[in-house]
C-alpha cells in the first residue's frame, strides 16, 4: 500500500508484468479565468491534459478517466460545457470516461464558481516503463510544443493581468503578430500529448518524459534523471512564445522564476538518445513538430545557455 | 466512449473477459462538520467508503484509488489527518492508494475549510458482474447495518442540528442508552463493506447489490430491480438507530422523506435468492451482522409495511 507523494508524478503499481500508473489533478486557478471569460467548454481538455500526460510520462497508456465537478448549486448548462470538454479530452487521449461525480455543495463554492478535478489509471508493461534510469551525459532533450500557458501558473498570470490594465478582449501589446485576444491565449487548452508520445515511444529511444507542469522546466526536468546528472538548455533553440515574453516583462519577473514557473512553451520533455533524437526531429512535422532543446550533462538541476 | 451519467452508480467498461467498474464520489456537507467538530482523520474513511462501495454494488474488487484535496492555502498538518483516513480506507478495502493531488487553490474556500473527492476503479470477471438481471418475485432483501448517516443527507442534518438547539457535545436526548456525543454520533465513518460483500458473494446467491446513499431507500433500492418488480421493507425488522428518530422528531420530517434521505441504519441491500438468504442470515454475526429486512414483490419503487 502506497501513501501519495504530495506533488510527485502519478504513483505506480506493479500487478504481474503490468505497471498501472495513476495520475489525479485538478486545473487550479485557471478556473479563475474560465470564470471571468465564460469560457467553460475547453476547461475540461485542461483537466484530462494534466492527469494523462502525467501518465505518459512514465510511457503508459491511459486507460479510464473519472471527473468531479463540485459546485454550491447545479447550473446544468454549465455543467454540460464543462463535460463536453471532460468528453474531448478523453477522445483526444484514447482514453474512457468511466464515471464521474457532479455535487452540490452549498455554502461551498462562490455564485457561479465550481471547482474540478479528474483522475486516469493507465497500464503499461513492467519492462516497458519509462523512468530515466538509462539517462546518461550527452542524451538529447527534445522539446514538444505547448498551446501557451496550459494549467499552471495561473496564479501568477492574473497578478500580472490585473497589473497590465488589460482587460480580456485586448490583444496583447507583445503578440509577434498573434490578434488572438488575451482571454483566448490564456484559455488556450493544454495539449494532450498522450498519442504523439505513445507513438514516438514506439520507435524507440525514449528514457525519459518530463511533463511541463508547475515547477516549470527546473523542478520538473531533474525529476526524470539519475543522480549526477542535470539538463543544459539551449534557450535560444525554439520561440518562446509571445504571451510568456508579455508576462515577464509587464510583471518584471526574472528569468529564473519564469523557468521555475511557465513551461515556455514546451509542454513535454524527452529525453532520448543522439540516435532517437536525429529520427525524432526527421519524423517531426508540421501538426506534430518536436525541436532539440537541450542536452544532459554531468551535475544536477537544470542551466539555461 | 461514455458520458457519465449524474448521479448514476459507477460506470462499466468491458476489456474481454474483464468487467473494469469506476466509482467517484466526494463526502458532501458531511465537510462542513468536519470543520465544526474538528475531526479530520475519518473523513478520508468516508470518502473511500463512497467510492469503493458503489464498486463491490456491481461484485467488482476495487483495485486502485486516487483522491484530490483543494484548498485555498495548504496547512500540512491537517492534511496529513485528512489523508490518514484515506489510507486507512484504503486498508480496509484492500485498493490501493495509486496517486494523489493537493491543491492550493487561494480564494476558491474559505479559511480552514477545504473539499475533497476521490475515486476508484474495481474488477470483475464480466460473467460475474452483479447487475440485478436475475431478480424475481420472492427474492430476499438483506440489510448490512450502517454505522449512523454516513455521508449523505448532511445538509438536513445540518439544519436539523442548529433548530434543535444542541451542541456537538451534548448527548442526544434520544439515545437508546448511547452516550455518544452529537458531534461523535454524526461522524462516525461510512462502513466500508467491501470485505463482508465479496466474501458474501464468493458464498454465490448474490443478485443484485444497492449502495443506500443520496436518495435513501426509495432511490437507491429499485436502481437495480429489472422492470415490473419492486422492494417491500419491513420497517419493524431491523432497529432503527436513535439518530434518525431525533432527526425525524426535532425535524419534524415525514416518513417518506426520513426513506428518501437516509439509510435508517441499513447501508447496503442485497438481493438474494431465499436459500441464499437463509445460508447468508446463518452464517452473519457479531461483527458482520445481516439482517433479513424485506422481499422483491411485483410492482415498482419501494413500500413500507
Amino acid at each position: 500500500k502506497m501513501a501519495p507523494g504530495i506533488g510527485g508524478f502519478g504513483g505506480h503499481y506493479i500487478i504481474g508484468d503490468k505497471c498501472y500508473v495513476g495520475g489525479t489533478d485538478g486545473v487550479g486557478t485557471k478556473l479563475k479565468l474560465a470564470f471571468e471569460t465564460g469560457v467553460h467548454d475547453t476547461i475540461g481538455i485542461d483537466l484530462v491534459a494534466m492527469c494523462v500526460n502525467d501518465i505518459v510520462a512514465s510511457g503508459a497508456r491511459p486507460l479510464f478517466f473519472q471527473d468531479y465537478y463540485a459546485t454550491s448549486k447545479l447550473d446544468v448548462d454549465l455543467a454540460e460545457k464543462v463535460i463536453k470538454g471532460i468528453v474531448d479530452g478523453c477522445e483526444q487521449s484514447d482514453c474512457v470516461l468511466l464515471g464521474g461525480e457532479t455535487a452540490e455543495m452549498p455554502g461551498f463554492y462562490a455564485e457561479g464558481e465550481y471547482d474540478l478535478s479528474g483522475s486516469a489509471v493507465g497500464v503499461v508493461k513492467v519492462d516497458k516503463l519509462i523512468d530515466g534510469k538509462n539517462i546518461v551525459e550527452g542524451d538529447i532533450l527534445i522539446g514538444l510544443p505547448s498551446s501557451g500557458i496550459h494549467s499552471n501558473g495561473f496564479s501568477l498570470v492574473r497578478r500580472v493581468l490585473e497589473k497590465s490594465g488589460l482587460s480580456l478582449s485586448d490583444q496583447l501589446p507583445i503578440n509577434d503578430g498573434i490578434t488572438s485576444t488575451v482571454g483566448e491565449i490564456l484559455m488556450a487548452p493544454t495539449v494532450i500529448y498522450v498519442k504523439q508520445v505513445l507513438e514516438i515511444i514506439s520507435k524507440g529511444g525514449i528514457k525519459g518524459l518530463a511533463h511541463i507542469t508547475g515547477g516549470g522546466f527546473t523542478e520538473n526536468i531533474p525529476r526524470v534523471f539519475p543522480p549526477g546528472l542535470g539538463a543544459k538548455i539551449i534557450t535560444g533553440s525554439w520561440k518562446v512564445p509571445p504571451v510568456f515574453k508579455w508576462l515577464q516583462q509587464v510583471g518584471n519577473i526574472d528569468d529564473a522564476e519564469m523557468w521555475r514557473t511557465f513551461n515556455m512553451g514546451i509542454g513535454m520533455v524527452l529525453v532520448v538518445s543522439r540516435e532517437a533524437a536525429d529520427r525524432i526531429i526527421e519524423d517531426s512535422h508540421g501538426s506534430n513538430p518536436a525541436y532539440p532543446i537541450g542536452e544532459v550533462i554531468q551535475g544536477k538541476g537544470v542551466c539555461y545557455a
